[in-house]
């Protein structure tokens, strides 16, 4: 298949390729990735507060100084998680200067950050129940704004004759669908890297809107 | 979009509708239903055998007669999950009369189901690292023959002129992750119907091998 377009460029997600480096202090950063860590390899109900301290090299009081609970660091993680992956969507359109080039450069970008950062994917996708209102409903208002800002690049798409649609809605949510479940299968030993994984799906997604190129 | 071709008919998923009807006695089988739902609600590491009993109306020896441990029972969930996957996949290859309607039968049966079991699946899908071996490594190998299958359509189709894709196993990845994934979005209030999901996905799987219609 062909690569994505030279808009597409190195791929927008390397502007976010630490998400975590926003959070400060150091302290409360740190509690963040090991209870990503910890999330990731126990299950978020099966953690306790005391397994974060200790994986900090914190007592539990002095986590509490920075997350009242287990809920507020889920909270946080799932929060960041979402603010970045908003951020990647939306710097790939406004780098790319139409509709088909702003949808692949979403995918490609989409889908390398969940290949590059499977472990927090994981937790912030499948751990998304287990969040207290209100952080549940402001995570929810994110996920609808990535969703409606890739309906609207397949509408403009199909508008303007490059994409042909019936459900810009629903095929906005299975081409995310592709990227999310990336998280799920991919090991950094295998063979595809998050780039190359990228490239495919953004080739892929171009077919989906009805604007793919045949295979070289 | 075009609606699935009439070989895929009403949908072969109908045929597994109740994947737990071959687990006896009927003990058993309760103890497996209510697992799942434990599970899902609570997550596999912090749901206890005596949180399972208690659901299923049993005590904790009691399950203990049928199911060892609960990595036993979990075991056993994602065993008969992934053996109906299988047989779903191989039923809609064998019903359908060249590789397109294949792929488009094995993708709207998939997809289907996912919505329809969308509690399971996330048990099946999410937990896979919970499992001990040599559980797990039967697992990977139920789930590397479905990959299999759906890639052997998509090979059969490039050699037939029907397809054109240049990485066969990769875009049989992508096309089983739009099915995988309708499981972690799926709300059954939502407005679509799983019938209705698997004739959309249908579509989408056969734009992602080129060989897609033009939307109605």
């Amino acid at each position: 298949m062909a690569m994505p377009s030279d808009q597409a460029g190195p791929g927008p997600w390397i502007l976010v390729e630490d998400p975590w480096g926003r959070v400060e202090p150091e302290s409360s950063r740190r509690l963040l990735l090991v209870a990503i860590e910890a999330f990731a390899d126990q299950g978020y109900h099966a953690t306790t507060t005391r397994d974060i301290a200790t994986r900090a090299g914190m007592s539990p009081a002095a986590l509490y100084v920075h997350y009242p609970s287990k809920a507020a660091l889920l909270a946080r993680i799932s929060g960041v998680g979402h603010e970045v992956a908003l951020a990647l969507v939306q710097q790939a359109i406004d780098g790319a200067p139409d509709p088909l080039s702003r949808l692949r450069a979403v995918v490609a970008g989409f889908a390398a950050w969940h290949a590059e950062h499977h472990r927090v994917a994981r937790v912030v996708h499948y751990e998304l129940t287990a969040l207290p209102e209100p952080d549940r409903a402001a995570i929810v208002e994110l996920r609808r704004r990535i969703e409606q800002l890739v309906e609207e690049q397949i509408s403009a798409g199909v508008a303007a004759g490059q994409m042909q649609v019936a459900h810009p809605r629903r095929v906005a949510r299975a081409v995310l669908s592709l990227g999310v479940d990336v998280a799920r299968w991919y090991h950094p030993t295998g063979p595809d890297s998050p780039s190359a994984i990228g490239a495919l799906y953004a080739d892929l997604a171009a077919r989906m809107v009805g604007a793919g190129d045949l295979p070289e």
